[in-house]
């Protein structure tokens, strides 16, 4: 057979050395903040049963309609590789029975997602979200800190022009009253809609006001905000109360409904300076009715996912550079056989004792091995020839400074802590 | 529709709080000796082309002919969720041209896998492995690097008696003569043998040593190590001495081929005491021919795969105790309105300044609290009263002194520091 190149699937990329560095900064961040805010991971498994998400996101979506891997296994299961993340957390909720625990939960959780779309800058088949949920609590401030935390990761990333969008979607009874004044103002123009709207009309009216397309035709559309009832508003204001309090900028949209059927009461999203426009990084809501349809306790929930690759395409536009790479301890050199021996063992201890080096294997010449330092980033590099050896020594040389100096070789480790 | 209960599918994990910070302590663990040995993070997708594993794992391996999540993609192009690590990051290599770099390659992954197998202890069809590949070098010191890195993540995670043991399986020309002496020996014991090895022995005779059922019956079999020519022999007693350098603890085992069927050279597995025997924790090879198999240039290639279940099984058995739960730095407790209202910009600026602070979001009693910081193990605890909040001020105690003291509010969180 002949040699064959193989490419990567259409729509997932390769993360290599000098880009991998800035996903483990952004989640590293991610990882500081849910430590702050005492959120603690939960890691669901890659694949789950279908049926879980066309009940848990719901079957009149886009994800479920159009956009899921899904598979028969070996033992003929229908399987779907995870669109979005929440499902599976509610559903590890639920089996793992953490609703008995005496506090709040608060997840996160920090992974890849599966979608079958049209491939484009920052959009991938396979693409990765930070999400947080919280489950047992109902306190609006609760919406504030989920819609905090979110926040407060864009800022210390170093976005610039970071600012939530927040609406109430009520209750499911709001949502019916307000469903029918919808339908009575989009009827009249049913026909002037597009395809899609037309078909969400009959199935689910308020993601109707969702549609990029139509968008010039809703001025006059109702606004859900004057369907609250009491219980509704009360807890909208609390959460606008709340975020004031903490500074945090945001407007409200009252045409925000996302694109997730299971929203009840706040439904946010997190808008930046993209490339040319104010572009959505993130999203997400309360979702009181969700552990219940997946088969557990009548439990509240909020959460909010935020797409990775969405994050680094803006903060590259917006020429914000984050932390690069790790710069390397100490380069070692070896000149003539003895010492190349002695060397294997040196740079075992060196590394034992915590400390990076590196060195050539390649049996380059000396200046060829300079260069490699230089390429790494070394802040020193050694030198041991035949003849330090014999004596127990090596040359050390501080790549900043110039200086160098001559140390006993079992003293090495010394100059690098 | 009535409710209904969702299960995790057969074979995979929930990694729950609790749980979930072995894992976090294991990777980072693998990530910091990453760091020091000068590897890098790559990260493939989780799928690839069904072909890129049948061609880089082999044809007649049991993961390609029995354990693949394979399945049509919406493109009808069938793809396999990767059973293992080294040909996604082999496919990347060569498609991402990283052999023009002038530099050896040092990469690293961290990541799940999957096969279709029966569950059972430490097994699981979603399962997790930390590897490390290296291109670009045949110097027999990359080889005992490799095995060194292994040693000691297993080393430093705790894990007791672990060793290394080692083979070499000599260039394609060495199989090929070794391959008919061993036919030699095996063919008048065919009959005798069990299906898998007769199968086998037409296709891939070394593989029959590997037979579990068979061991006892090649005593007798010829080895490996006598048939080794100048250069492997050379390379082999090089890979010892540099081993026996570092003080590596291994053995020779002549019989070890490992299940893939592209390694050349050294091979190795990593051995620990396990549950009642001694258990295989890792292994890995040098794979001099699977860059050119994938249609990249003659670039040898060396690595081990490590399975991260398997390890926490043994550490666990072994009762060796992982980092657990971060203390929290402050639980803040809020009593009257007032107090309830400010306690949230209070405990988002300390969040703000890199403090872990939780409060309570299901309005409950003072007593209640309390139990929630003890079960945070939080240092301290900060109690906010209407009257304190007039003064401008709040109580802190540490709960390891039982000390209290009252602090402004806007020094609060140097309290922390």
């Amino acid at each position: 057979m002949a040699n064959q190149r193989f490419e990567k699937p259409t729509g997932t990329q390769d993360i290599l050395p000098g880009t991998v560095e800035k996903w483990q900064f952004i989640e590293q961040k991610a990882r500081e903040l849910c430590r702050r805010y005492n959120y603690h991971e939960i890691r669901t498994p890659i694949f789950e049963q279908t049926e879980l998400f066309e009940r848990g996101v719901g079957e009149t979506t886009d994800i479920v309609e159009k956009e899921m891997y899904t598979f028969k296994d070996k033992g003929d299961r229908s399987m779907t590789l995870r669109p979005e993340g929440t499902a599976g957390v509610v559903r590890a909720y639920v089996q793992n029975k953490l609703y008995g625990e005496p506090d709040v939960t608060k997840l996160y959780y920090i992974g890849p997602m599966f979608r079958y779309e049209r491939p484009q800058a920052g959009r991938y088949r396979q693409f990765h979200q930070f999400g947080i949920e919280v489950f047992g609590s109902s306190d609006p401030a609760i919406d504030a800190e989920v819609i905090a935390l979110g926040y407060s990761f864009y800022k210390e990333l170093g976005l610039q022009g970071v600012k939530a969008e927040i609406n109430s979607v009520g209750t499911p009874a709001v949502r019916a009253a307000y469903r029918e004044q919808l339908l009575a103002f989009l009827t009249p123009m049913k026909e002037s809609l597009c395809a899609d709207c037309q078909s969400r009309m009959d199935r689910n009216p308020l993601r109707v006001l969702d549609c990029k397309k139509d968008q010039d035709k809703f001025g006059g559309a109702p606004s859900i905000l004057d369907s609250l009832d009491e219980e509704c508003s009360v807890h909208f204001e609390n959460v606008k109360s709340y975020l004031d309090a903490m500074g945090i900028e945001y407007e409200i949209n009252p045409r925000l409904v996302r694109g997730l059927d299971y929203y009840t009461h706040t439904a946010f999203e997190f808008k930046a300076q993209g490339i040319g426009a104010i572009d959505t990084v993130g999203g997400g809501g309360r979702f009181n009715g969700l552990v219940g349809e997946i088969g557990g306790p009548d439990q509240p929930g909020i959460g909010f996912g935020i797409g990775l690759e969405r994050i680094q395409l803006i903060l590259e536009h917006q020429q914000v550079d984050l932390s690069g790479m790790q710069p390397l301890d100490v380069y070692l050199v070896a000149l003539g056989e003895a010492a190349e021996r002695e060397i294997v063992k040196i740079i075992y201890d060196l590394r034992s004792r915590g400390i990076s080096a590196e060195r050539d294997y390649l049996g380059r010449k000396m200046k060829a091995q300079m260069k490699s330092a230089d390429r790494l980033q070394a802040r020193y590099t050694a030198i041991l020839g035949d003849d330090e050896l014999a004596r127990g020594e090596i040359a050390v040389k501080s790549m900043e400074t110039g200086e160098q100096r001559t140390v006993k070789l079992e003293e090495l480790y010394r100059e690098f802590m």
